[in-house]
This record gives C-alpha cells, structure tokens and sequence, in this order.
C-alpha cells in the first residue's frame, strides 16, 4: 500500500491558498498510486488559528472548504485532512477522511496539549473515540499530533484494541532546537510498542513566533526508521508499507481500552499500480540536519514565511556593524535574496571607524542594497529642545536610548515608505536582561534572533562563514570585536553585565527552566551575577511585552510561552 | 455568627505584603468578634500570578506564608484565605482555612475557568471534592469563583448535600463595565436554590490589564441583598448572619451530588462579642455607582495601581489639546493627585492655536506641571536626514508618523531620565482600526483608555465636567472640536474613518461579538463601513501586539482576552 505524505505549509486563515495545496497534494498522491495522502493537523485553516476558532462562522467555513475538497477525491484514495469541527456547540480539533466525493468520516484529536505554546483547552472539547478506518489492504487509524505523544494512548488502542497496522498521527508541532531526537525516539517505541507503522506527518512554516520543522517520519512495526521528509521545507513523498508486515508483530503491549473503538469501512476501488519513477522513499532516509545547520534553516523560514505570508517583499535592518546585525542580514539574504534586503548604517558621534566601516563591508559583501544616515543633526535637535528640561541633570541613559530611538525611527520611517518590512537584531540574552532600548532597536515587525542566546549568536555566525570558506560573509572583525552598543564613549556590553557565558547559562536556568535563584548558584553560578541577572529579567517584562514577534527555537521563549505579570513583586 | 469580610488588594508576588494585608484583616475581624474572617482568591500571592504558578518554589513560598499566618489566628477564629497548593506533582487553586494556630483544612477549586482572560487549565488541575466546615454555629462552605457561576455546583452540593447555611466564596473576579447586575442576579439565585447565605468576597485592585473591582457581595437565604462592599476600593466591613434562618428555608432545588462531600469539625473558642462600634453593615446596602462613575472609577484605579504596585511616583504624558489625551490626564490627576502628573505639549507647523491653548488650558485648570516643547528642529532634522532616500516621492504616513514618533521620544526621554511612568492615550476606536503610531503615541507603559470607545470617552468627559460644574476641568472646546490627529493639514479623523458612531457599533459586533461581516451588515450598518473597519482591525493586529498594557473594561478587550494570530489571511 502507497501512501503520500504531503507535508505542506499552510498559511492561518487562507482557506482558498490551503485548499489549493491540499488539492494539488491530492493529485499527486493519484498520480503516484498512492491509497492514502495524508495532509497536517488543521491543514484547511493554519496553525494555531487562535481565536479565529472563536467565530462559529470561521469553523463552518472550514467545514465547507473540506467538503468541496472531498467532492475532488476519487474512489481509490482516502485522504486525511485536518479541520477544526463545529458540533453541538462545541468545537473539535478534527481529522476528516475523504473519499469517493464525500467525507466517510470525522476524528476528534483526544488529547488538548495546554501547555507551554499551547492553548487547546481555550478552543476545544475532546473527541472521546479512536477512529480505525478499514480498507481493503488492512487497518489504518487516525489520531492528531499530541494523541501519540504519550504511552498508553489512543494510538496503542487502535492498533491492540482496533486492529490497525498503521497508524496515521497528523501534527503541526513547534519546532524547537534538538527537538528532533527525542520526537523520534518516542515515534520508534510506540511503533514497537503498537506493532505497527506510524506514519507522523507534520506540516512546515513560520506563523508568528512558531516554525514548524517538517520532518515528517514513517517507522515500521520494529520501531525501523523508513523515511524523513526534509527539513524545513515542502516535500510530498511516498513510502510503501504492508499491513501483513505489521499483523506479524502486533500485540506486544496491553491495549489500553479507555475509549470505544469506531471502526469505519470504506468501500473503495483498486488505485492505480504505484509509480516507479514517483517513489517511494530511499531505503535508507538522509540523517537530519547538523546542529548549527538546524538553527539556521529555522530562523531563514521563519524570516521568509513572516514576510512572503504577511505581502512583504522587503525587508530593511540596521545594520552596527556588531555581529547580531550581521547574522540577521544573512539570514534575511539567504532566507529572500539579497535583491530584496536593505541594511541602514546609522552612525553617532560614538560610532568607531571599525564598525562603521563592517556595516558597509558586511553590505557589499553580500550584495544588499546599503545605505549610511549619519544621526547626528536629529541626535543635536532633541538635546537642544530637551536641554531646558534636562539642565543640571547627569547624561545617561535617556540621552542613549535618544540614540537607539532616532534609529528605530529612520527605519520605521523608510518601512512606511516603502511598506518594507523592519527586522530588528536583538539577541535573547539582550531580551532578557532588556539590554535593548524599547522604540529604539526594538522596533521594528520580526525579530529574527531574539530567541538565539549571545553565545549561540558566535555559533552561528562562524558556521555560516565555514559555508563559504574564503569569502567571509561576516567580516572577522565583527565576531572578534567586543560587544558594544556604542552609545556613549568607550561602552561595552561587559560594563554592564556578566559575561555572555555567565549569563546565558542564567538566563537558561532562570527563564528556560524556572529554578529558582538558589538552584542556580547551586550549580556553581557567581551569586551576584545570578541574582543581577534574575532581577533585570524580572524588571523587564514591559519591554519584552512591547517587543515584536520572533521565531521561538528553543523550549522556552519569551512570548505566549512564558507568561509572566509585569506587575510582579516575586523575587526567587 | 459575625463575618468579617476583607476586601484587600493584594499585590502578584508581593507575598509579605499580601501577608501584612491579611494580618492586618485578622486583626480586625478579631477586634471586631467575628467567627470568620474571609479573603480573596488567592489572597497570599495576587491575581493572576500567571506562569510563577509553574515554579515549584513559587507556590512552596506560598503555602509556607500561609502557615505562618496560620500560626497567629486564635481558637476563636476562622480565617479563610486563598492559596496555590502543590500536591502530588500538580497545582490547585486553594483555599487554606486557618483556625487555633494552624491550617486546619484545604479546598481545591473544582471549576476551572480557561476563557475569556482565563487561563486556569494551563496552572491548576481540578479539585474533586466539596468542602464544609462544621463550626459551633453552624456548617459553612468553601469554594472560590467559578465554582458558583453555574447552576448545579458545589455551592448548592455543600448546602443541599452537606448542609452548610453559609456559602463562602472567595473571588478575584474580573471586572468589565455592567458585570454587576449579572453577578448579583445569579449569586440571589444560588442563594435563593441552595436556601443559605452566600458570602461572596471579591478582591479589589489593579493588575496589569485586570482590574478588580470589589463590591464583594452578602445575600441572605431568601436572596435578599443584606451587604455590598465599596466599589474599587479597600474595605473590611463586618456582617452578622443566623444559619437558624438558612436552615429554615433550605432544600428548595435538588441537590447534584456530583463529588465527595468533605465536613471538617472545628474545635473552637467562643468568641468575644461582635462589637457594636464595629458594625454590621448598615441593613439597606448603598446602591451601586452610576454608569459612568462607576467605569470612571475603573479607569482611575488601574493607574493607581499599576503606578504603585510597579514604584511610580509620578507620570507624564502628551497633551495634544485633544479629548483623549484631556480625559486621560483628569484620570491621572483623580487617581495620583495634580502634583504628579506632568503633562507635555509638543506642537507642529500643523498644530492649530486651538488645540495648543487647550492643552495649555487643561493644565493649568487641573494643577498640573506643563511643558512646551515644539517638536518643528527635530522634524527638521528627520526630514533632512531621509531627504536622499524620500526624493521622488510623495509626502504622506511618513511624514505624519515621524511627528507622532518625535512625540514619543520626547515623552520617552523625559521618563528615562526622570524615572516617570508615560502614560498613552489612544481609545478602543483607535486601538481597533490602528488610526494610532506604533512607537509614536502609542509609546508608553500604561495605557488608560484603550478599551473605551471614542463615544464613551465624550460620555466620560461630560461626567467629570459635571462633577464639577462652573469649572469646566475639560475645557468645552477640547469636547466641541472636531478630531484630529493633526499630522497634516486640515487632517480630520472622519476623513479616514467612519462617523465614531458608526465605527464604534462595527469595533462592538466585530471584536466584542465575533460577528462576521454578514451579520454586522444585516444590523443595518452601511457595507463599505463594515469592510473599510474590519478590514483595518485584521491588519493592525501587529499594532496591538506591540501596544502597551491597560486596564480592561468592556467584556472583551484588545490583549490577552483577544488572540488573534497576526500572519492571518481570514476575511469574513
């Protein structure tokens, strides 16, 4: 049996745009001899779609869109396709199964994930059965991303209770860095502890702060890797299975028999012999990406989808000539073209020579459109309208962050110009500790590193020059100068805080991990360096609140997941 | 049996000082010679306290300020007072009951809500067990909020099922503008079902974007009204109850018994008499506030709170001589006093002398520190700077947002170098049809009255010149003048937008409803308004995200009550 696994990128709210991609996936899956083709979780609308889910009407249009995709789908394929339900004033993250022009039968995902990133309580009542579709090659269930993730699940029913050979989990789940291995792991053994095929397809793209990494998998009923989709990017692929092959191992776990079991009998003809020259996968799927390689291509989608499904086809960014500014032009030049990036120089009467001559470097480079507006006429007007009010107070940080704010302001000027979209540099360890001037170098639409730790930032930027070993993409000096945010005389990031090794295993401990301030120093941490830092994360959620929306690449980023009060008087 | 009920504010985190509030509240019902003293929901630590409920050490700090409160209420007394517990690897939303030195019993809230502003599912898991006190007068419940919103709850289950002829319920319930009759309509009711006294205790305060506005609530077994504590203010007001009375009428509906009925026995003191000096509440509750007092209130206690709960002695924000920014002054003077609030002209080639004097005018009738600081030489300056990269094209939203940025700095720069908390002043319409400057005069940390539709805020402001008539603290023609954002000129808001009377019927049915454009449309209202307005809150989502926090008084506002994807191509 042949099944195609589209593994797609839908965009939220774009029923006419998904349902295209669901139709042309559907086409390929019968041009390829496929039983099956097997769309994401919520596929018809985006995910998450948030409450969007909230209107009647919007989950009703859903509904339609699926049937009239339904109407397309022959008698020799069954298709799997995800769409939110509307059924006795409630609402259902569902799984439609269409064939012969209609749909044969619904899904309602079980498990409502509530957590982290996750709001599924808010939208959703839980389906309470486990759907096993029969076909003439054998038994297929269906269940919904966070169905599978746990032992003891809908997914083990189906298969020791209901019979099925193959399970079919569809997902749109957040990517994450390292994400990967233990997804797999988990896969393996509910293949092994099921006997039977998983087949886990998970869509790709950036919405908002989530990526979603693709990668979809097949294992075998030994808990055998069969195929990986790639990597954040679009794949239909086909993998051929025998059912048979799994009645031989099934059983090997108890069934957990929590929920009744529907089976549904599909009537359906003989597809087409599968296509040779259309698959099915290598025998032996490409390892997945390296370390750094995984970051990187998860920041460039989140940068390309942010623009390409929200109608920007430009983005402009200043550029310091600091290694956070460079990082991110590349990654926008890789992620759009470099046609269609515009770096902005902005130097101060504290900009030095080195950085001001890496922004124009680091430009030509890489072939971006540059230009240079020097800030210090607007820096001059606003001391001097100021003046009466500031006389006979120190200068400090309002008279920095005027800097950073005359900055933000030229580029949101040049973005309401000329509908560009503004892209700001901002790192996490800067988000944390709020070592970033609200307005100023936080403004802006994507913020394209902001979940990237400072030490993580170097990383990325020497894997990035090693792909192009020679010409250096990233000027040398840029990594190896120390930080500075060149906003008065002689600063450096390191006046002010720890040291980025210091303070990113802080802000991990703190902000990834919630232990507490004597955990940290438990683990060896200097204690005025963690309660320094613990007290500038706390102090700054206003200006975390205000920040734009970046791509989240770790398991846990400022954002819907971490929700903390501004007002917080907690200290711990 | 006298209960003292106390309404306090309690601060998220400020685990001291909530318990300086409640032993303060115990004291009081000592003196007083109450039986039972209530606080809010989760009284110890604020509300919400959002994800510092997913630090173990956050809700372990928690019960261990609960315990010593517990170690100083006598044998005579019973204190009942909110607190997240942790059991067994999960968090409940508790209410701990304190008598003779110790904790003596837990409930766990049963109902959940995770709606609306609620996120209750991703912190607590649910209670499943109904809690009554057995107390020499009498048996007396406990539950807390949602638990008795709905009909056949624990509140009718404790006192059908468990006898109690007192419900307690403990509450941080949300405030949004009308909620009061609905909330005294459905407590007479459970009163009225269950034929006990329901104590309903609210809490009161500013958090974030909720404000909480008290007015906890006492009705007698019959469901007559027998207390009404202060609106938006602090009270510990004393009621004296006879669960003789309740047990005469009770047993009127069914009893659920759905969950476990826990009575706890109480060995306890007599306690001294209730103390005439001290109360009751008078016998005829004083009547709510009138309408527009009564969201007045609101609006002036959200900047009260979220001044002093984040260490703000004094704000400031810009006087455009226009009636938001007017309005939202008078608030800050009603709520902080004149002498702390700074108000800041900043006038363009386009302002027009009306509008200059009107802010000048507002200042001076209200008391409060004016500054002018024409904003022309840092125009100027932008308009040089870009002038290479802006010739060939025409003036327009560039040139009219780098004024209102100009502004934003000015007024950023004031508060960075005074420690000033900067106060925006943009309304519900504007927030909703982004008719406002992201980091312009949307820049700032609170934001008064983003959820009051422009036609309330000329309701508003004709409120407060009436409560000083012959004064005039807006001046009229600040209310008389047509709208503008005076960024061109002879700009008016209704060339861009909709009559505010249309527009704001559209923001109603659209945001607060869910309704498609259809039946907006079939309301009456013009179709090129309907699209033109729903058209501008889709796109300026990405606005709103990066908007400051402000309090919430209508029943669904732009924050964490709406969450609306920004990457969102739905139509309809």
């Amino acid at each position: 049996m042949r099944i195609a696994l589209a593994q797609i990128n839908p965009t939220v709210g774009d029923l006419a745009g998904n349902s295209a991609l669901i139709r042309r996936g559907i086409e390929l899956a019968e041009q390829g001899g496929a039983r099956l083709a097997v769309f994401p979780e919520l596929a018809i609308c985006g995910y998450p779609p948030e409450d969007l889910l909230l209107k009647d009407h919007f989950v009703r249009d859903c509904e339609e869109a699926v049937r009239r995709l339904a109407a397309d789908v022959g008698d020799d394929l069954v298709a799997i396709v995800g769409c939110p339900l509307w059924e006795g004033g409630l609402a259902y993250n569902g799984a439609a199964v269409l064939s012969g022009g209609s749909v044969q039968a619904l899904y309602r995902k079980i498990r409502l994930p509530n957590y982290a990133v996750f709001d599924e309580d808010r939208y959703f009542a839980s389906g309470d059965r486990v759907l096993v579709l029969q076909l003439p090659e054998g038994r297929v269930a269906v269940n919904i991303c966070e169905d599978i993730w746990n032992a003891g699940g809908p997914s083990e029913e189906a298969a020791l209770g209901g019979g099925a050979g193959l399970i079919v989990n569809i997902s749109m789940s957040p990517y994450h860095f390292g994400k990967g291995p233990a997804r797999e792991n988990m896969l393996a053994e509910r293949a092994r502890d099921s006997g039977a095929y998983v087949v886990y397809l998970n869509g790709v793209g950036g919405q908002d702060e989530l990526i979603f990494d693709g990668q979809s998998l097949v294992f075998d009923p030994r808990g055998v890797l069969r195929a990986r989709l790639a990597a954040f990017a679009e794949e239909v692929q086909f993998v051929d299975v025998d059912l048979e092959e799994a009645a031989e191992v099934q059983g090997r776990a108890e069934a957990p028999a929590r929920w009744p079991v529907d089976v549904v009998e599909l009537e359906l003809a003989q597809p087409p012999s599968p296509d040779p020259d259309r698959g099915p996968a290598p025998a032996d799927p490409p390892p997945p990406l390296e370390r750094m390689a995984e970051l990187y291509a998860a920041l460039q989608l989140g940068v390309r989808d942010y623009a390409q499904k929200n109608g920007f086809r430009h983005v402009v960014l200043g550029l310091s000539g600091g290694i956070d500014s460079a990082l991110t032009a590349l990654i926008a030049v890789d992620a759009l073209g470099p046609e269609r990036v515009t770096g902005v120089s902005m130097p101060s009467r504290f900009t030095s020579g080195g950085t001001r001559s890496d922004a124009r470097l680091l430009a030509e480079r890489n072939g971006i459109d540059f230009r240079e507006i020097p800030i210090e006429d607007a820096f001059t007007a606003y001391l001097k309208m100021l003046s009466p009010h500031f006389s006979g107070t120190q200068t400090g940080v309002a008279e920095e962050n005027l800097q950073a704010r005359i900055r933000g302001n030229l580029l949101m000027a040049l973005s309401n110009k000329f509908g560009w979209l503004v892209l700001t540099t901002g790192n996490k360890s800067e988000m944390a500790t709020g070592y970033a001037t609200l307005y100023g170098d936080m403004a802006g639409g994507y913020a394209v590193i902001k979940d990237v730790p400072k030490t993580i930032v170097y990383q990325l930027a020497e894997y990035r020059n090693k792909l192009e070993e020679g010409r250096e993409p990233i000027p040398l000096s840029t990594i190896t100068r120390p930080p500075s945010a060149e906003l008065r005389a002689d600063q450096r990031d390191q006046d002010s805080l720890p040291p980025y090794e210091i303070l990113d295993q802080i802000v991990e401990a703190y902000v990834v991990l919630d232990e507490s301030i004597e955990e940290i120093v438990a683990r060896g941490l200097p204690r005025a360096d963690v309660e320094q830092v613990v007290t500038l994360i706390d102090r700054n959620e206003y200006k975390r609140r205000q920040a734009p929306p970046g791509p989240r690449v770790t398991s846990k980023a400022f954002g819907k997941d971490r929700r903390l009060p501004i007002t917080n008087r907690y200290r711990g």
